[in-house]
């Protein structure tokens, strides 16, 4: 018999990690050990189990070939021996062991371990509010609450909803109950935009307003205080702003590392966070290995541990893991963040860190706002998607990519050229010739992401001047906090007219892109003039040939209607 | 008055060249000349104008906000002087002259540069055959050929249409003439394959079939010897092996730089090949430019020049060549060669080398053949994307990606990913580690590009034997060549027997996958055993396994079934 692996938690990294060390070393004896009796399960399809998209939960623990991954097919298939139900209470490192424990009988035993992967994955993080413990209010932490959650909604018994929390799961889950169910459904942030840790508030708006189209509430910058109850079971939610009936409550307020165990066995674990490891996935302790949620790893943009949640990054976790305790010298160098999600007709997701983020981290960062179409403008079907680029001015490091399109690959085609970039420490010069494949059916002659690059360049260079859109939707909601801007909007004036009207021309003026070379004179010379068009290429443009007839008091309104349009705002008419 | 700068060709790197010029440098005098009186143009977009998705040819010469891209646009709306049926005959050198003649008056000019960019273009290849002038006989090379083609469509003219030529061109014309029109038409190819240049012989297998379920007929291996004709005009196709009726001819076989003014300047120009640029995209004389497909840029595996003519390139090398004559350093370091094209309900696209070129190129070149689900294999919707990935065994340096998938954008999204990894020079590995974004509705949790990453080291280790797919259709087709050869199919009896049935145990055995570790020893042990399933990966875990006691004669057959149905085989049942 060959080594002894154990191996503790049997989502995703555990068992991907079970089945490549098992290949890699037929002779190891390699045992899985799961306190769930369901394991393997792709846990990011939870919010489409219960929309009822994937029908069944069985599914969601299916291979590509209908074979559910349940311990008979890791013992029979795969070769691993498969202890589910069987929490592991402590290890014992010395002795190399770990104790675990039937979860319904009690009954206790030792395992042997020549190498041992800690893959304990992420519990949710609950509230400390009142009421945290009433029927009725879920964490997203399991498939056995997804079904419990789904039984619910199928018999009737959830007529509102409240999501605490406005991440990835919380709207995913919304999306869930509004759109099959018709389940009343309010989501609840307590930041002032949704998706805080991912995007800026400019594409976070864009989500929001689709939301609210689709029937979600959505409450910004309110904090959830009490959950209320009768007879035990929920029946609202008491927020710093208001009550909300509910008959169910997700808290999705984020995760956290379960490191307990790693904690109690001395490895080194970050306090309140993942347990380290380095490139190989080792922990303190060369026997012990760890993969998945449980772990930080380096972000590789700040070089910073941070907690990266992904079934994805899991897998590919596990599998060096696997590597290294079969003697293969694979690496894990870091991340850099890939995120995506669906939102009913969009969708929105991120690469790297945001303008607020890379602010906090020290960059001198600036962020260029593009609407491009998604594929040859002329083709039909083609669709805009809204991105900010985030870079450095003073290295042109390109830091991250947001972005909101529609609900095709658009977006994610290009979040993952970017990751790949971000992850070779690009430049805005690399991002301007990242060669997309170009055909209309699938991209424009000048992709998305080189225009970025572009926009990135001219900003750097000084080329382009910018207003921020949160300060351009400041002065909208308030012109006298700066009495000398107007907008100048150079589109056809069938587009600009409706604004000029609405709003005045002291506010709105309109002078079409192809006479401002013959009429630029015209302009007033006291003021501010913010530059607009559909997508702010031709604003630019505006800007630069003004500039060179000395009228340089001009900002560009990067993005432009594209954009606006897909906020919203009270002023457009 | 500043810098004068001339530009020489109005598609696509030059009209881009002249507005970034003249943005950059407000006082040059940026003039741009073409013989055509139609300019900036979406080339690439002719096929979907023929087709009628795109309705009018105007669209294809438009911005995204609707204004026609003519001479007067450009002088307008960019400050560019433009001059159209303009032809340059000569470039005087030494005094910085072009002279130019108008192609209608045949008036001639002098035009003064301080510097000049080339971006003349390419020619499509007239076969030397005879018949080639005849009436009906068409290329293209230019917007107004696809008009022409379009109106005799439209009058009923053509029931019947041949294509000279299985690269991306032909088969986006044959699809227009077919889908839209209902053209009978038939794609004569002279390689024995569809796309040579772009992918392996199983894609375009792939492909071919497709076409044909879509009634293009295809003809592969054939040489075009004759257009024949009746009262100068088209009546058919005489090849190596049959005649074809036809009442229009495209000839797609190709396109040449359009570089004789640069030989005729005394340019450095490859023999029957493009103008040679340094990485500003200047030619050998400094003040003169050039780019797009009239250059040859840098193939960034090989390091070798080659031409790509691509519009989304002529667009990147024609701003680099801008922003050097206004005196920025901006660089194009070269290309990878990405491309993908629509073909009826599939996409299918490339970068990087084949197999086959890699071999050519002298690398020491093997391919992974992979079949992923496109997304969350339990979400509804996904699809199967093929991919061939070609790595170099002894530097593990990935050398290319082809795929084929739906039409939709999730092998672009691959390619774009590969595209970035493959210009940083990236490893197995590297690919294996890709951060793609992961949620189910838009990929998996262990992603297509990952996957083939993972294929490609456990072949690159020795852990995997494989069996090409074109030595295994050999064999189907004569299993007297390895007489000692039988198929293990690992699939559900459901899916095996009918094979079995079919072709007998003796050439196609049914154990499934969960039986295996259970049942080897019934295995014969006298033969090659090649080892079946979906998408090749279950067949890997068995062959480990059958290795791990004793049983080496096995080869695993990759991508599968999956592959193999879309490939189609006069054996499947």
């Amino acid at each position: 018999m060959g080594k002894k692996i154990v191996i503790i938690g049997g989502v995703a990294a555990g068992p991907k990690a079970a089945v490549r060390v098992k290949r890699l070393m037929q002779d190891a004896e390699v045992t899985l050990v799961d306190q769930d009796s369901l394991i393997s399960y792709g846990g990011c399809g939870i919010p489409y189990y219960v929309s009822g998209d994937v029908a069944d939960e069985k599914e969601l623990r299916s291979t590509s070939f209908h074979m559910l991954r349940d311990e008979f097919f890791f013992e029979k298939a795969k070769g691993v021996r498969t202890l589910t139900s069987t929490r592991a209470i402590a290890i014992d490192r010395t002795n190399k062991t770990v104790t675990v424990e039937n979860v319904q009988s009690g009954e206790q035993g030792k395992l042997e371990y020549d190498q041992l992967l800690l893959a304990t994955g992420s519990q949710p993080v609950i509230l400390p509010i009142p009421g945290n413990s009433l029927d009725g209010v879920f964490t997203i932490s399991d498939l056995h609450k997804a079904i419990e959650i789904k039984e619910r909604i199928a018999k009737g018994q959830v007529g509102k909803a409240v999501i605490i929390g406005g991440g990835a799961i919380g709207l995913e889950m919304a999306e869930a109950f509004t759109d099959l169910w018709g389940v009343e459904t309010t989501v609840v942030e307590f930041m002032d935009q949704l998706l805080p840790k991912a995007v800026g508030w400019t594409m976070a708006t864009i989500l929001t307003k689709h939301l609210r189209e689709k029937n979600v509430e959505v409450f910004l910058g309110e904090a959830a205080e009490e959950i209320l109850g009768e007879d035990g079971r929920v029946v609202g939610l008491k927020t710093s702003k208001r009550t909300i009936e509910a008959d169910l409550i997700v808290m999705a307020a984020g995760v956290r590392p379960r490191a307990q165990l790693a904690v109690e066995a001395g490895l080194h674990v970050i306090p309140n966070g993942g347990i380290v490891v380095n490139e190989r996935m080792q922990t303190s302790d060369p026997a012990i290995f760890a993969a998945g949620d449980c772990v930080e790893i380096v972000h590789l943009l700040t070089g910073k541990r941070f907690c990266a949640p992904f079934g994805s990054l899991a897998n590919k976790e596990g599998r060096v893991a696997a590597d290294n305790m079969a003697g293969i010298p694979s690496t894990f160098k870091g991340g850099v963040g890939s995120f995506i999600m669906k939102a009913f007709d969009i969708s929105i997701g991120a690469v790297g860190l945001t303008l607020k983020a890379a602010l906090a981290e020290g960059f001198d960062a600036d962020v260029s706002l593009t609407s491009p179409s998604d594929r040859a403008h002329f083709f039909p079907g083609q669709d805009i998607v809204c991105f900010e680029m985030v870079f450095d001015r003073r290295s042109r490091r390109v830091l991250g990519l947001q972005g909101v399109g529609p609900m095709n690959d658009a977006l994610s085609a290009r979040l993952d050229a970017a990751a790949v970039a971000l992850a070779n420490s690009a430049t805005i010069e690399d991002f301007s010739n990242i060669e997309m494949c170009y055909a209309p059916p699938f991209s424009a002659a000048i992709d998305a992401i080189n225009a970025a690059g572009y926009v990135a360049e001219n900003l750097c260079d000084g080329r382009m001047r910018q207003i921020g859109m949160a300060d351009f939707y400041s002065w909208m909601d308030d012109y006298s906090s700066q009495p000398d801007w107007q907008v100048l909007d150079v589109r056809h004036p069938k587009q600009a007219d409706p604004l000029v009207e609405a709003l005045g021309e002291q506010i709105w003026m309109s002078l079409p892109y192809e006479q401002v070379r013959d009429r630029y004179e015209e302009l007033p010379d006291d003021r501010t003039l913010i530059i607009f068009c559909n997508a702010g290429s031709r604003s630019y443009e505006i800007q630069v040939f003004l500039d060179s007839v000395g009228r340089k008091n001009t900002l560009v309104l990067p993005g432009g209607y594209n954009v606006i349009r897909r906020m919203g705002a009270s002023w457009l008419p």
